[in-house]
């Protein structure tokens, strides 16, 4: 069944390629943390809160790629079908 | 049911992408904004706030695409005809 | 259908497109405003005023191509009767 | 009909690299005004202005592509007759 | 037709990649006028001359290719025949 | 059986892409700390704390896309039906 | 007529993928000027006629491209042979 | 068979792909350490243990792409079937 | 004619590549060349002689890519038949 | 036999671009521990010491791909059978 | 005639490619030689005839491309049978 | 025979990639070294030892790459068997 | 004649490329070699000799490749019977 | 004969391609070279002897390259039956 294909391909595109860039982000990030306390540690305190919160929303981006993912692998209204196709087949 | 499969890439491209440049993009700010604490803690209350604006602003435009990705699943007037179609094949 | 399978393609790839390149173009202002009140913090309301604009101004570039993909999506002329072609087929 | 998918992919292509291209010149011209403000708040004024012909400028470029991409959905030539085929198929 | 099929997708690259480009030579080029002025206030007349100059300059090139996309769309001696025959299928 | 070709690609891409970009990401951020501590040893606490948290949460993104990829080539409600297929052909 | 998709295609290659490289080349030569008359403004003469002379250099370039991809479209000795057979199809 | 072709092929991106990317990962985390022993060499204890924290994480990235490589290759259960159908071919 | 379709796309191949990478270059030319006068501008003559030697040189590369795309067109001993059979068909 | 093929493609595959990236990465550590000795001879034994612990580490990333590289072409199961198709075709 | 195409776009691919390549290092070397220049005018005279030397060598790497070029087109054993194959279709 | 094809190819594909990638990693480490003598000549001594350990570390990787090309031109089992065929074809 | 166009193809791409690589090469070495003489002009005549003795062995790697696309074009021993073929068609 | 386009293809891109690495990296190390003996000519016999060595490190990756396209184009067992295959087509 091509649709099944087409839907496993999908959800790895978009697991993977978020996830790529979202972790270079993090590690963006993390390294201007790294800096920043190195450079200033008595503002250690803020600069971890911050860290914390962008961090949380770069995570979120990729946590919206994995919903999608999912959705496609177990949601999605076709693949109930689909796979009693191929099984029947 | 070639429009499903299509349907699914263009779903996983749109997220995939999107969450990928969206967080290089807040990735980039957090950088900026880590290596602003730690030069001037004492601003460190304006470039939250600045920091957060810019971060929901670069969120919106991924959650632009969940919602086309969104819409491509399952609010898209040809999914109904199409999974019907598959169903009854 | 191939009619619906290039337009949610061509949906996705415009708004995936634009949010990657318009989150990083965002990424980039939201860099340089941090930075710069971090230098400079009694600007702080100048350059807010600024990096809003900017990022309004960039935001309508991503906000175009929504608009193209819903147009694509919904407005088409040929989408109700590819449409109807597949819930007849 | 072959034409029209051709003609949503090719509005979707121009508009979201147009996009991406212009929303990248945005936040370059962005990232220098920050850093000139914060640098020199007196210059603030003749920054903005300038800011604003270059980004304006930038701004055109996008809206060229953007109506080359409204052409190819409602004005060439060649829809008409497409939908026409479409819908009588 | 595949003809135009070929000019629509022709004159979408050609106006989608110049203003791509052209879009980020502008910015870069404002990016440095910004930091110009930023720089040395008192030159900012200088300064927008040239820049005008120069933005007029890189403009006039994404101009060649909204020329050859309307060539390609509408003056393009083969549009006609190709549309009749679209027609008349 | 052309779906269990594209489940394993599928896990391959996912698992291979994202170890890439959360590798890079980690490279990054252990950059910045090495960096870090070399310049100010007395925050090398911190700074290793602070290490930790991001490079879980860069670590945790690879995880989602160990997870879909485990759950393309295990618990996929397609593989078995396919397995069997393969088997009694 | 499959001749006049690839001169079609062609010409938009040529234009397109000149401009965006010329565009970027002006973007460095008026990146380079501007700062240079930012750090000189008494040079402004001198730098002002090089630049001028260097973007006509790079605008000839330009040129070139668009003068090829004119002969694609309209002097080419195949275009009215190919255009007839369309016609006449 | 076309699904052994597909395993064999995926095993190797995984594992080429992820050495790639951690490869690059701990080079840049080594050159950091290094660096930063260079600079501040009473500081190499902290470096040394740090540094192996991090390129143990990196390493095991790696690793799991390892370990789908060979569940690809030994361990999923559609690898028996299709050796035989080879073998009986 | 395949082979018109061919020697036309080859032709803008060339010019088109030719274009942009000799635009660029012409472009760090001149970059480097108002740097260079802005810095020490008594050496404008000696710069500017220089400059002009090198841009020249420059030009010549893309002018040979235009002598071959014009062969491509013109002068190639196959485009005479391949025109005549166009025509004749 | 298209499997010999697949195989032979993904060892050389695996093994070329991790040799590629390891060879890279170890060339970054290299740069930065020779830039290092130069800054600071002293520290020589212990930049020397990490150095090839790092430079072990990646060259184990590579070795993997060695691994596989020769499971593909000498051990996996399916190697067998597929040469004895070959010699008896 | 198949060849004939091959070898119109073998000998574009050449000239074009290699103008591009030598483009850009000619204008990195004449960058370096701007910048040279204006630090060090006296030196102007060893620094241009370097600049000759090294800008020619790159030009002979441009010309042995275009020698293929034109081996391609006008001197290769199979033109002339090719030609006449054409011509006697 | 297919085989063969595929063979050649991926030896080529194998020792042009790792030649590529171990080059750039020589020239970076060599780089580093020059840049070091340069800078402390009186520890050319320890540079160049380290400099041949970390050389002959990377070209390690690009004679695996080149076994490897080797086996799939010479050792592979399957080899004789495809020359044998194609001789006697 | 099929082998024929691959010939071609691959001289071309083999001149084009190592041009492409070479040249950049070449002018990556000059100008290192431009700055050297600017900074250092007592030195120039050390640094013209081993930049020729550089740029030569620059010069050498793309002459193997001038060498392989003559071998390609006039000497492979395929070559005789692929022309007399295509001649006696 | 479709073996020896493969292995044509083969050695050109394996010269070609690691003529390109090589070439940029033996670009680098003259780079580094050239201004270690600008800023520190004492050192010049140093730098040029392991200037040499690495250069010839470097070339000995290309000449592998180039061994395996001799072995490709004139050593391989397969050569002689196929151009035996072609002539007696």
């Amino acid at each position: 069944m091509e649709f099944l294909v087409g839907s496993v391909w999908a959800a790895a595109f978009a697991i993977g390629v978020a996830a790529f860039g979202c972790g270079i982000a993090q590690g963006l990030g993390l390294n201007g943390a790294m800096a920043g306390i190195a450079r200033n540690p008595e503002a250690a305190g803020k600069i971890q809160v911050n860290m914390l919160i962008g961090l949380a929303l770069i995570e979120s981006l990729c946590i919206y790629a994995l919903v999608v993912a999912m959705i496609l692998l177990f949601v999605h209204p076709a693949i109930g079908p689909a796979v009693a196709t191929l099984g029947g087949h």
